[in-house]
């Protein structure tokens, strides 16, 4: 758990978050890990200088009208390592990651744009194989790749490959869903069991055995997220809870509503062989990274509802009620343990383990 | 010029271009050049992958219809180096890049995504210097920075920052820009002096000096090409000459549409600084990247009132006809040289210089 990090170099899971956070001369790999650091780098370094309107959309899809339209707008870079994993690749990754991110704005992804920097000496075959990945990937999800770029930079400057996907989709009429929209009293879903996607990377990146193969959750949420609304427009809050896991989308989504969320630890599906995984390596399912779940902050009045309309959906088949939306303790997320006590979820600092996605 | 180029390892200026093309093992820095190698890795692998659409507009921005508005939607990632550079930096690049492709379709860009890829141990004031600068374009420019997200990979598998932009923008109604509508009897105009970024990037680069400070001409062409469109909504084909420079740009001109390109050499504005590098270096200008001109194919009928609107503009202001468009010789393009001969100006084949923007 990040509080528990060391505060030194990188230890074997990636831990490198050096306290305190202020005044780091150098980039350090927590600054890529979607926790408090990545949080630090946007607020001190890109808000002031691209300005104030993407304060609160740096990290997220931007929901913009353009020509009448109402589009969501977002991007990912991919830089995930291994370039293929059970479950999946870094072109699977590119297109679901990115049309996930515009599913949390209630959109449905139209167009991907689409970068790649090859390191010289990658194999076309490399290249092609990801290509292909990606482009079925882009089918699966009823997306259309329309634009890309290309470019080369010598061996030893790159990893292979990386990837960058942008995204945009419309928004439908009378939908209107980001963090600040929690209120107390709503009810908080998680559409599967999480620690897929980081448990599979871990599992082949440091050649961990847990008997079983352990294979990435990737999927796209864009028709998951269509059934839920399907039965109210008016979900409150949808996030994919991808680098950080479940504790950095819930205390994201706590800290830009002010308000509190309580979630029972038992109530949240943890699969055994996550378990079991997080057991040995000492780590915290809620703290792992999914590539195909979503938390949602739902009415209660349409709670029942929305979990039946998921349900009957593959990707949220084992969605479950884990918590609800209080006023207590604002801007925390607090579990409440097996055992009946209560800890405080902290948003972590850094990774566990760099280059997930 | 790329026909004399060796056919092994990387020489000076990085060629790198092995001959034949077809079944290289391994990607080249010569696939990130924006030549021949670029185009038939796209033919080859994305276009296959990503499906039939996308053929003729990877590497262009393409035009989406999406929610009732006409969008111009464009990505490119960025890996200039060294990231500063006389008259701009990757972060201006990054913005002037995306917006100038934007702008080729007749769109005004209006949003930008944003992915930054970051190196451990990359210094955060040249991480915030870079956002600066990309924030100061992008004002200049009249985009917004609406998304973003941000990696960081080990040191040793990056070189400080990449960048990637994607840019969505309103193609205005009536508007209908490219390549493919190039017709004979259009005349071909350049907005200004070529070669400046590809000079400016060697000089730094590799130490050269010639004189006087080269700078490169980094600059966003939404205005120059608004105050084109106002002569006429009826331009035939923008291109802004960048990777293989106006050579790459007439050559895919002719190729897209099918006709012949006749230019007279004596009409390209070459600034004495250029001219002087390239005779110093053996390179032709018309191969050097541009970061802040475009080339029209424009009705014969509009092409004095749309040179004279670029000529009050200050992008424009050395704008010149170089060319036309003919019957003859069709996918091929053809200089007059200044002492009344005729040569053939090949599409590049790889890069004469990798990393160039």
């Amino acid at each position: 758990m990040p509080s528990e990090a060391p505060s030194g170099a990188p230890d074997f899971f990636g831990w490198s978050c050096p306290v305190p956070l202020r005044d780091h001369p150098r980039v350090v790999m927590g600054h890529g890990g979607g926790g408090a650091m990545s949080a630090e780098l946007v607020e001190n370094v890109f808000a002031p200088a691209f300005g104030g309107r993407v304060l609160a959309q740096l990290g997220d899809s931007a929901v913009l009208e353009l020509g009448g339209a109402r589009l969501a707008f977002s991007t990912d870079s991919y830089v995930v390592r291994p370039l293929f994993f059970p479950g999946g690749s870094i072109g699977d990754l590119a297109v679901n990651g990115t049309v996930n991110d515009l599913a949390m704005s209630g959109a449905r992804a139209a167009y991907l744009s689409c970068g790649f920097i090859l390191e010289e000496g990658v194999e076309t075959a490399v290249v092609d194989r990801v290509a292909r990945a990606l482009g079925a990937a882009a089918r699966v999800a009823g997306v259309e790749v329309a634009t890309g770029d290309t470019k080369v930079v010598e061996a030893g400057h790159g990893d292979g490959i990386y990837l960058n996907t942008a995204g945009i989709g419309l928004v439908p009429a009378g939908v209107d869903i980001r963090p600040q929209r929690a209120v107390p009293g709503d009810v908080v879903i998680v559409s599967g069991e999480i620690g897929l996607h980081g448990v599979a990377i871990m599992s082949v990146r440091e050649g961990l055995e847990f008997g079983v193969e352990i294979q990435s959750d990737c999927a796209a949420l864009g028709g998951l997220v269509e059934a839920m609304l399907a039965v109210t427009p008016d979900l409150h809050v949808l996030r994919d809870p991808t680098r950080g896991g479940l504790a950095a989308a819930l205390n994201e989504i706590a800290s830009a509503a002010g308000v509190g969320v309580t979630v029972s630890e038992r109530a949240i599906p943890v699969p055994p062989q996550v378990a079991n995984a997080c057991a040995i390596l000492g780590l915290d399912p809620m703290y792992v990274a999914n590539e195909g779940k979503l938390v949602a902050f739902v009415p209660r009045e349409h709670a029942d509802a929305v979990l039946a309309a998921m349900w009957a959906h593959p990707l949220g088949a084992r969605a479950a009620v884990i918590g609800e939306c209080v006023t207590a303790h604002p801007g925390m997320v607090v579990a409440r343990t097996p055992f009946g006590g209560t800890r405080v979820v902290d948003l972590p600092l850094g990774e566990q383990l760099p280059r997930i996605c």
